[in-house]
């Protein structure tokens, strides 16, 4: 088990008169393998939070209403993570039809993940290997591959085609290049927000982290599209199709943000590891759908080692 | 009460010898306010489907494995549609940290939807006028006004940035342009699939149609984007983000698909109404998020005509 | 007769080892109505400079290749301006097929103006208008209410239909808009670089200007499409297709920049007006190739008042 | 000597009242290597074309205004080309400080090659070979090895980027990626219209092609991107920054166009060739620039080999 001690400090100055909204998603979710030891949160303005918990992710969002002035929020928490691992060979990709249904949009384009416009490049890099976890991973090796790490190269606007065009970017743009190739190969994949662990020092101090989630075999599993973090240490706040959904703070009103301060601490002790990188695929995530019997049924007649090329959508006019 | 009788049919010549997949939405959902009241499917392969409503919005997708050969698939329903209908003055844009939490994702930038890059844009045109109804039915008159529709004029890769500077689609575009604008204002909107009633002859025969809800008060509200149908005729099949999400099929393999025929009856009878264009607003959605108590609490603190600009996202790097 | 005093003063950091190239495009232009009285280039490193001219234009271009350390360039200039006037009600579009045949580039799509993606735009907004200078006028005071002016909001990918959707930019990417609207309706339109005179102080100090020029009756005339400066008070530089050709420095190595310094000063004296706002159309350029007999046979025929839609362009496979 | 016969048969009903403009460049252009022997145009309405020609690169443009009704256009013509051949490996990449100046247009970005957005792309796939033709070479082979022939796959919207990101497309497409990359590294590149001779017929009946001419040495060598044809056996009409230059026909009004036919036939006889693949490097084009003494200058200072990267442009504001 992994015990990470996480304190995040954000600070803004709120110079709207009528005040602004805000709506941040700094907590760490609550998954069956991530669990919440014990968490605080201080709000130097005396306004009331509203909470809500997302509950087909654990996700949860932070809503509220604050004054003009300074507005300093400090978030601090012990976790725990129970990693559900799994031998990557035994994970399979499932064919769109066999899919759970809360999983389906996840081979969707989306924003920043336009994956309609990647399937013959995603065919002609991927299309010959054997699906399944290790195709995942050589995904991810192309995308470190073709892409570096820069700071500040990229903004709200760049998308999974930027990046791969412009070959520079962020964990969020490495992130989404990943996600996008995935889904043009039917693999559904999404992006999670969290806090990384152990992220070279030469990157910037530690931020907050963008990284990879694919469903294979029954669940989600982790993978760090920028290589610059270990996967087992990373803290879940929330997930989403790509980073329109997972913005830790989204702001309304005149707001000047100061920048954010996030430490993370692995604590050792009895029974605890330190993260570190290992072979195995890793999941924060229960398995989902898979016991339906239609699904099971279908699952039946899924035959790996064929690459479907080319979905084709029939748009409603 | 409206009364529809609806008959799909789709046919399809799957050569690819290892068959095809299929996933479909061309059930009729089952809402609040939109009943099924009898339908049939025909498969004319020996294939089981396997049919799945997604809880949150009662669209139902059937997904199958077809074997090579012919594919025709024929779909019956009459359906009964007992709108929720509502005075436009009544109906005030909700705040964004006020919004049930499902209602979230709306307000998002999506693939064909980049309400992010048009912030500026929706604020110069709409950022005056007075929040509420009113307000949308001004960006779908806009819509209008600065779009022409002309088949064959959009493509699957076709955004709604590429229609608001190329002026010219179908449904699917002026929906797409009218979510955007919609979201660049931070009020949540979605495209809605179905069929549409009482549409111009000269724009072609019945087809699927596609068009806009918009979230005010406390539910999804219907419009139609580019003024082509009557939204009492509507039926709706599915809703989602944008296109991405609601194709009528996404085909796996290689298939030749013909033309899809659609036909839409209204039924015309003691207690039955023929849809017409009608001033006040329709919804099929039943009321969500509003008892929650803190959003209750929330909502008691906001206040009218207030542009909020430029909501800023701080995004993991 | 104008007459203006340039100061420019670039300094540059080359940090690599082996040097830097540079191309420079800082000399005033020589054209039939801007002369140069009189200048001087200090170059604060011992490096013999190439300058060349473009025979078509007038502009010129400064080549060298610069030794590590630090590298200063002053250029100064005086430059009378006899602008060439006409009234603009004479000025009338030329249809294509009468274009001298240097002018025909002009009226194609270009890296940062993209004409062929509005046609229907520009048709739909200014089709219907009476052609010639007013109707070009029209597009520029369109520009102008629907751009607004900020620095720093754009960047060396931005085009103009990213200024259309955006709604904001500085003066090139007002230039870019303008310039891909006129094309849109066939009328040849460039940019200009240079400096400006008399631009309002809050929009910061003195800077190299970028401006439009397009043909009209016989030659080039100005236009300001930002607004924020005098057209008499312009001192022409280059000119080309966009800012991709007037770039007043191009840097082949590493080299940090200094922030450029400009100084406009307009000399008052018997003979000489201080630059300020005129009804009337000014250019700098030489009238040119209506003399041609094939030219003027063509130009019989052109009646006025037709808007031609569409141009179609057959392209080689 | 080639000696190649040309008919091509151009088709159009024009269906506006008040007749089209039309600008074609289907003339076999005059240049130092390519000699017109004899040629015929029949254009079956009683109109007077305007044929002029562009000094600089021996392009002919023919504009007319057709009646209304049916137009067919033949034009015939036995070309000679005697190319320039030189050794591949004498042929070095010119830095953009020694370019002649009418050359330094082909290092920017255009509409449909926009070079600046792949400079980190050229460089990590191109930067660490030798310059020189065996670098251009070796682009070539890239772009063939990643977009795959396919008629009826791009627009007149298609760049470079979409090319790069989509894989397919047809010669115009191929032709316009490897300009953007070659231009990425500062060479200079250009389009070239005309004909091909030996093309795979698979791939369909003859047709006008797109290739493309690099700035080696001194003068402009062929390169054919898509690999189709064969560049001895190309007859050029002309040359441009990109498609957007060199439409075979550009209609304003509303024409039907019937498919063009084009028959080239390569002349066997004494003292002729037939088109063949060879390893020397062709050029149709004459030697330019290289006598001026400043540029001689400024050669004689010039080291192989050294990969600058990034070209950093200061543009106006």
């Amino acid at each position: 088990m992994i015990r990470l001690e996480l304190r995040v400090e954000l600070t803004y100055d709120v110079q709207d008169s009528n005040g602004a909204d805000f709506v941040f998603n700094i907590h760490a979710a609550h998954t069956a393998h991530q669990t919440v030891v014990d968490e605080s949160l201080v709000l130097e303005q005396p306004v009331t939070p509203d909470i809500g918990t997302d509950s087909a992710t654990g996700t949860r969002f932070m809503r509220l209403h604050a004054n003009p002035g300074p507005l300093r929020l400090t978030y601090a928490a012990t976790v725990n993570l129970a990693h559900h691992r799994a031998e990557p060979d035994t994970l399979a990709e499932v064919p769109v039809r066999c899919l759970p249904l809360e999983v389906l949009p996840y081979v969707y384009p989306s924003r920043y993940c336009e994956s309609d416009r990647l399937l013959n490049l995603a065919f002609n890099e991927f299309g010959s290997l054997w699906p399944g976890y290790s195709r995942v991973l050589a995904i991810q090796h192309w995308v470190q591959k073709h892409v570096t790490f820069a700071s500040n190269t990229s903004n709200s606007n760049t998308s999974a085609v930027d990046t791969l065009i412009g070959q520079v970017g962020v964990c969020r743009d490495f992130t989404h290049l990943m996600i996008a190739l995935c889904r043009a190969l039917n693999i559904p994949a999404r992006i999670a927000s969290g806090t990384d662990y152990g992220a070279d020092p030469a990157l910037g101090p530690p931020a907050f982290h963008a990284y990879v989630e694919v469903y294979l075999g029954d669940r989600w599993y982790l993978f760090d599209a920028s290589g610059t973090g270990i996967p087992m240490g990373f803290m879940r706040f929330g997930t989403g199709r790509d980073a329109a959904d997972v913005a830790f703070a989204t702001i309304f009103g005149n707001v000047v943000a100061g920048a954010p301060s996030v430490q993370v601490r692995a604590i050792e002790g009895a029974g605890l590891e330190v993260p570190h990188h290992c072979r195995e695929a890793l999941s924060t995530a229960s398995a989902s759908g898979s016991t339906a019997s239609g699904h099971a049924a279908l699952v039946r007649g899924v035959t790996g080692g064929t690459a479907q090329r080319n979905p084709v959508r029939q748009l409603p006019d």
